[in-house]
């Protein structure tokens, strides 16, 4: 079955080269502004927004990672708003932020929304504080409206502390806390003043221990699911037109360390039938990586590694890049010895990523080979694909299709399905509970940056779809 | 016409796929060793390259710049052995050392023997060194049979200060000197630590003005020619199974920045299909200048730029080396925004390595504007090929040839004709007068590390050779 997402980014190319791109703009709302909260969901979302992201331990640039002052400026004032909405809210032992209304039954298994408070440097004001803000804002509707308490199961807000990891090059701090996956040994781990998590929560008046940090974990028969809404931090949203998409998974990764050594020489004496430049057969494997991943049928079906489906979710999802690279000895007028670099891989199907890399080695030893120089591939990370739940992506679907049509009157395309190429806390939460995520699309696909730009109106239509989400928990 | 290199370089791809290498080994020879001055040619040359060797600003390797406290003792030493050759010797005011033997007639054009006193860093023990003492034997076998003083014009050797350029960045502080095209504001350039050559100068009692620089360049009508003898610094004349071989030239070369410029972005949520990836285009772009310069046939045909002469000599010296690349912002997950590399292009015909160069940027630009990405191509440095003197060129080919048949005893192959990828002091003294150069075989074709070598007989068949060289000026 081919989902609509699978169509659209197949008719990409087309519309790349026949159209001028469709720019992010304005959804035209039907119902009156009043119906549809705007005052909350849109102004005052979106003020607060601005305003969480001039809280900043930089001058000139927002910079907010685990446990700084600015950090804890922040969750004062995301506290504040969680009061606001009506909600009880404590900090837990891992600077986590959390808001609950227990609504109509306290024992039901509670529904979980979040996203991170914590930013990278130099970033835009919507990575993470979206997801928290948008949440409050679509809770504090059910309390102006006097529904709050209609809920029929608890709904907890979560900001969580860290998912940049900035401070301490470790990410989802905060959520793998909560999902009771971080390791007691992640408490030691130092960042680079040498001050260690441990320490950076005791500065801030926090005494985590080995047993409280094993405290910090919920327990799963309470939770009912994980839900998050994040910026895209992609372009597809933009592209196809859409303010919301919906998340159906978020992609595994490898990331591949390359080696490849030759023959180092004098740039002006060594004839160029007699080099084994690593440099060169660098740049071949290079463009092999571009080739693979663009083209991933060409070379699965006939390495013949693949079936159909898998070569199919390959076509749509898999997306590889070379970050970094360097040379040595890296001299202008010297063949170099050695070229490394790096290959970061993710797709959404595991057992297609290794296909993948098994047919991208061979082929690059194959070629390395050729050019009698030595290739040493190593894998220095991995990590699994996270399938969102069918049941809560399908509710999101709804919400996110409804809170359109509310703004447009029309009655629209469905919301594209997407993946998502970058990590975020659902990831660690999926190990506690069911996840699904809402994207909402960005100016250009920027992120990690002060472009970072989300339009008013999709804040709005973030909000709402919250809204319309938590209206079938009534 | 083709040269024997030509052939032997059209023959070299069988000799690799058929044949295990010719791997250096010794000559056979033929006369008693006496009667060709093995003693002085062979084993006191190699002797005296050892221990100039050891003159070290470095612990445990080899390092001696421009005026450094090492060059100041090699230069005593090399001056003690002119002085034992029967030269008369001198220090100049770059610091450039002299020994001079006037002959028959001392009014007559003065032939110069030289080559650099002055290593790399972590250096070999030939590059520069082998020059200077194979002409002091030679002459030192003149003064041994009494034959010094029947030159028929003025010989001189000279010891040049700096040709590596390691401490000021700047090549051929010596020769250009000697030339005459060294401006008066290289005396102004600084070291790491901020010492300019004058003061290099100074602190070693030298005091350079810019009068006595003007000095120091010789009088055109007073040379008759510069020969130098150097290692070949690459792996031709091992392939080939010759000691010696003869230098037509020294390649023009040509140094490119190049810029690839796209959009950087997340390394996860960026579709192949939408990416302008500047790392995947320089690798196509890298790709393109080595089979550019590989196959020059196939590109210069096409475009027409080239006639047919042009196209034979680029493809037997042309060659092409990138040996800097860098991406920012240089993280594995994201997609480069920009990607910089080198591009070292040095050939012997200027014309040709023009028409290289425009048919090279024209289909990198095509690259780059179907990948939409902008590329930026910049040059950063151009110096003409030196085309080595006939008659100088033909001398010494007879000389080498006369070498080598002494010591075998049997009428050989003639020595190759090869050209020269690296510049030396003989581009600088190209200005003053007419050059030639012969190549001795060095393992591997590695230079410019302590593992450059050379064999005693290959020391011993080139101070032969400048022995016959000389008997021609007599």
């Amino acid at each position: 079955m081919i989902t609509h997402l699978q169509f659209l980014l197949c008719i990409l190319p087309i519309l790349l080269a026949t159209t001028s791109a469709t720019t992010a703009s304005a959804v035209m709302f039907s119902g009156s502004e009043e119906d549809l909260y705007a005052e909350i969901l849109r102004d005052e979302a979106v003020a607060r927004l601005n305003q969480l992201g001039k809280v900043s331990d930089a001058d000139g640039y927002l910079e907010r990672t685990f446990m700084s002052p600015a950090s804890v400026r922040a969750s004062n004032l995301i506290r504040s708003w969680m009061e606001d909405a009506g909600l009880t809210t404590w900090v837990d032992h891992m600077g986590n932020v959390h808001g609950r209304v227990e609504g109509l039954n306290a024992g039901a298994e509670a529904l979980l929304i979040g996203s991170h408070l914590d930013t990278v440097v130099d970033a835009g004001i919507f990575d993470g504080s979206l997801g928290i803000i948008s949440a409050i804002s679509a809770l504090k509707v059910l309390k102006s409206n006097g529904t709050l308490t209609n809920l029929k199961r608890p709904v907890e807000v979560i900001a969580f502390s860290d998912e940049e990891g900035v401070r301490f090059q470790s990410t989802f701090l905060g959520s793998a806390a909560v999902a009771g996956i971080l390791p007691v040994s992640g408490l030691q781990i130092s960042d680079k003043s040498g001050v260690n998590v441990q320490d950076a929560l005791k500065e801030n008046s926090i005494a985590i221990t080995e047993e409280s940090l094993f405290q910090l974990k919920y327990d799963p028969r309470t939770v009912w699911g994980y839900i998050e809404v994040h910026i895209e931090q992609g372009p597809v949203l933009e592209w196809v037109g859409f303010p919301l998409g919906v998340v159906k998974g978020i992609a595994g990764q490898t990331r591949l360390k390359v080696t490849v050594r030759g023959s180092q020489g004098h740039a002006g004496t060594v004839p160029m039938s007699l080099r084994q430049d690593p440099m060169a057969a660098a740049a071949e494997l290079i463009v092999l990586v571009e080739s693979i991943c663009k083209n991933p049928k060409d070379f699965l079906s006939y390495d013949g590694h693949c079936d159909g489906s898998t070569v199919e979710s390959l076509s749509n999802s898999l997306v590889c890049t070379v970050g970094e690279i360097s040379t040595w000895p890296s001299a202008s007028n010297v063949i170099p010895g050695q070229v490394t670099f790096t290959v970061d891989l993710r797709a959404m199907d595991d057992m297609g990523r290794e296909a993948i890399l098994y047919t991208l080695s061979n082929r690059m030893y194959e070629i390395c080979e050729r050019r009698s120089v030595s290739c040493i591939i190593e894998r220095k990370h991995d990590a699994n694909a996270v399938i969102c739940d069918s049941e809560l992506t399908s509710q999101l679907k709804f919400a996110a299709n409804a809170a359109l049509k509310r703004m447009t009157g029309e009655i629209q395309d469905e919301v594209p399905i997407l993946m998502s190429g970058a990590g975020h806390d659902a990831m660690a939460m999926s190990h506690l509970t069911k996840v699904g995520m809402l994207f909402v699309r960005c100016r250009g696909g920027v992120s990690h940056s002060p472009a970072e730009h989300v339009l008013d109106d999709d804040v709005w239509a973030a909000g709402l779809a919250i809204l319309a989400f938590l209206g079938t928990h009534m």
